[in-house]
């Protein structure tokens, strides 16, 4: 690629993979709401709030490929969510309607299927079923991505990430953990791939104590070589176990079934 | 019920049911940010903005159940859809959940699965294929109430409406169409379950050529009685059959499929 | 057919399809552990205890057909279960197959599946999910005559009733009632059958308010003319709707949910 | 339709169908390779061995529709099969590539998924289990058809024809039974679509003891009126009922699944 | 685990696992109808016979949770399989009921599935179809099993055990093998798991030529190490191949299809 | 084996596997309509062709296994399909009916699916979507194979080979590509196993970007080694990427979706 728009790269996923992307394209144009620091020599630092139509529309020319870590990524307020998740997600996908539209790589959650059980084994066609306000956006931004897709040919990967992140930190992420080289390797076959389509894929890393099933996108050649399971005993000695009761014991979705619907007051 | 909201009542399909709802509660609470012109002994009347949360805040108060038609109900800015159909409907579902939790009827629609072909027979289950900005705002909203049902237990019968009006205006509401008659039956099964859960429901008549498939929700009890074959004879004769190359003969949602996405400037 | 077993006839269900069964075969033999009354001219009267093999032997000696009603059909102690539903159905299968395995109708039950939501609709292939010990007999029973089918030829209805009686009772029924009369014709279709095989049969008549399908089984002819609808008017006067979180509304075994596991002491 | 061609018009459902022709088109092409008669005034007669390339092309020149009975419909010699109904088929789809791609309806039968047994539901989407060499001719037919449906866009109906004929003649029948009526009423609904695509449809009455499943085709809005089931009586009280052993009650595609081979040499 | 019950210690597998338990908890209570031996320094040693009620309360009694191995596990007369399977699992988890609801792992078996061909790749969805009394009394484990689950929370892991021994013994066990390794971190998965739920699982090692899919239960992070691959060649050269129309060859149950029901005369 | 017979040993695939049969039977009978060459010490050279009955007949006589290869490979004239894949099949399984039936290994297509998208992931049970005449005539074998199997009992392997070749030759094929060793290995199970049924086996190496589930068949036992991933690298560096709106990469069956049918004048 010439150039690949990153989003969110102030965020806590966004710095990390901000850092792996300059073998992708020659340029990285790297952007967030937050501070973002000094560029390196292949990156164009935009500062640039999602809710903003206009500043999307310029963010987003010139790029051939998009990786949308951006928005609101835990529970909040609704109307950061609305601005960020809802009318953001809008905007970005105006703007790649206006400019070639460049392949996408959509930062979906888990916590749009957060409602099952950790005993049951779905896959991508299982109905949604939130577990937030968060989890809803997740699920609006899935369905305009697809109506974009089946109206006007953009090409979308939906990734419903699990736990991205330097190592498990509970129990529940032995299933859900994704490893950081592993997410490179899917965004390396999700932008080489000659046909992507508008699928979702599940986030996560190679696991025993999957929940997941990945095999309707196997066309793609992805396949995560980490396993959470190197990092269970030393979880359940430091962190132990939840109780059987537990929202992390019970669902997908974990504390966030849990998590109160936040105050606009507050 | 002691009282029933009834939102969107200024609109085409808001005008006709206001004038059914008489039988279903003492008192009807009707609502628009339209005209409502005047009311009847049994009715209140409320012109309300749902983007509004204050004034949706007060307009739930009070109410045993909540015929939810109101928002914007074809394709149109984003600005629009977004005011009313996704802030309007999280501060319904939270006036909802500040006050005993009524249940609710959520005038869902067909556009939500628009883009699966007029040969496809499908259910509750099959996966979201929006058509449009309008489609998408439904999804968000069956994916919303689905939350608040599993988190809150909030029941709402996500009620996919076809095309509900007099009699059938093109061949493919041979297909869609759903009798006033058969939709106030329908309100009547929805209101009077014991339990109703977080159930989809196609909203058509017992159509012959129909595409959806209701027998999931059987336990509600309802039973379309009118039939849109009875207008085809007088139909293929006025309107005439469109070509196979048509979107209104190709795909479920119709023209929807190819109208434009409205811009914010016009 | 020349001589048709009839067991549990002194039940409730008993009594009254004993009374509907001349047309059947020449001569019913009719039993129960329980006393019988007087013989009708078609009639032999055989008092037999299920649990006793050799006087089950003798029971189904010189049958062509078995209707099967006999044994506990409510919750009960384990002792009396383990007697007649367990050992008793074991007894009975062992004398078919003794007696050139006349062709048999097993009254099972819907409590094998009672903890399905009633917001649920099922087939007959869907996991067991019984509701008490009771429920549990049935599905030894539907097992051990799959398993005779299979291995010997042996061919039985495995008949789900839900609740056969004058009319629903409670609201429940709305949903699981079925009339003597389409149980009557169901015997007829099951008894006239060239080929039955070993399927699963809902026992309801043909309610609106349904959960069962019996499409898989259409081959067998059976069309219930009955609709507990008819009584739902009746029924809401009188015994009124159950409150959402009651067994009643939300599980399609109803109160069974709830029963105790009766002790063995008492 | 200005012209409709039926094929197979000396054939046994040939003769009744096309005497009931006349409202479908202006003219009807009339063929067979056996003698047809005398022409109606609306009638053109063609004389038409499907085997022979060029003569097939002639006769598809100038039709706007086709009803395809032509070829060989019950188990001969292989050579006879191949030349009709596998050569045959290709030379009308070429036919039809060459001239418009008038729309086909292809009788198919129900010998392609013979092997399964009585006790079974099943729907279009269920693997073909052919009982013959015509079952399998017929499987190659739908093959075809969808080939050139998904290449070139050809429309056909492929109706798996039960038995279509005055009343049911055997029990076997009181299943896979269509009048004529319907039939007729099917062939409407199949050319008067706006879009038809390449569906499976089940040639069946509305028979209680039905095997098949069109609730797919649904949208065709073909709703058969009549229902073997009132010769039931009379069939049973005549012909009898077949052993529970025989083909007749064991599979759904009954004798021919017992039919020998035919030697090229007898 | 504090205590840890094992039942059927002097069975077979009961005596291979019974010196793999000291890991799990700091006493393994040892039980079985037959001699046990001499207690190790962990163990203790308790007679029981599975159908006296009273005795198994008194060996349930202060365990955290159960490894159930015991009971009769072949082919036997239904008196035996009546005492031991039926009234004895009642028995089991009436006591577990009244003693703070231990864990149980449940040894049940493929026999519950046994007529399945070799040919069929199913998962625990798929209907039972048990091929003995022995496979019948396991299906009767499952279901009550499941019903102490859904109605008091009992948690349960029932694990259809295919062949735990050595090494396989004849060709259908490359299919059904199970390590004793395998199993034994089975068991640790099982009992580890936050939450368990109530699932089905096939108790095989990662044999090549398997037929059942745990890929429904992966959530536990069990993952076999074991391939049964390993001996083919040796097996192949010692025992030989079964002949195509031999039960070892034709069903997942093996001979057990073919097995007599066991006269209680004998 | 005795003898095993190796059709179409003259073609690419034939020439490769013909020199690694000498391991699997005492004789191999080599055919071809081309030359074969010279005979190796343990091989026997028929010339044959598919279309003469008679030939057929001789050529199978003395075999206990048959490695059908033979036949059109490709999209050709409709006439040499017909004889060689329709009228040739239909001759290999009459002379196998006439000579005990020996084990067959049938060659068929991808083809038989081309036309579902490679974003599609599918198993066995997927409705055929023949992507030209060549396919067409492979799910003809397989619909013939299938009723000789149900009627007859003989028994066939429906081998649907991807791309069986040295290495991949462009993208598609690190989706579609069998290395000869996993090919050869496959031959192994094939004849090895005791029952073999009438399985389709998707012919394709352990590839990351797969499209196709096996899973259904690991009762063979066969577990394929490569994987074309290896040539990933290469394959992008010389051949490079198709376009997105290619077949090559939009279809399954890749530029053969596209393929023209040939004229029989040509």
């Amino acid at each position: 690629m010439k150039r690949l728009l990153v989003t969110g790269a102030a965020g806590g996923l966004g710095r990390v993979m901000r850092a792996r992307m300059a073998r992708f394209a020659e340029i990285i144009r790297v952007s967030d709401i937050a501070d973002l620091g000094v560029a390196a020599a292949h990156e164009e630092l935009v500062t640039c709030d999602l809710g903003n139509s206009e500043a999307v529309m310029a963010l987003v020319d010139g790029c051939d490929g998009i990786l949308h870590l951006g928005g609101i990524s835990v529970e909040d307020k609704f109307s950061k969510i609305l601005n960020a998740n809802l009318l953001g997600l809008y905007n970005l996908y105006e703007a790649a309607r206006a400019h070639g539209m460049p392949r996408i790589l959509f930062a979906s959650s888990n916590h749009t299927v957060g409602f099952y059980r950790q005993d049951e084994h779905i896959d991508a066609t299982a109905p949604m079923r939130p577990d937030g306000l968060y989890g809803v956006s997740k699920c609006f931004g899935e369905a305009l991505a697809r109506m974009y897709f089946e109206k006007f040919g953009q090409e979308t990967a939906l990734v419903r990430i699990g736990s991205c992140m330097e190592r498990p930190l509970n129990h529940r992420m032995l299933s859900t953990w994704m490893s950081h080289d592993d997410f490179e390797a899917m965004i390396d076959c999700i932008f080489r791939a000659p046909m992507l389509g508008c699928p979702v894929l599940w986030g996560i890393s190679n696991n025993d104590s999957r929940w997941w099933d990945n095999s309707h996108a196997a066309y793609l050649g992805w396949k995560p070589r980490d396993n959470a399971e190197k990092f269970r005993a030393e979880l359940e000695a430091t962190v132990g176990r939840p109780p059987a009761s537990s929202p992390l014991a019970l669902y997908q979705g974990g504390m966030f079934t849990k998590d109160p619907i936040f105050s606009e007051k507050a």
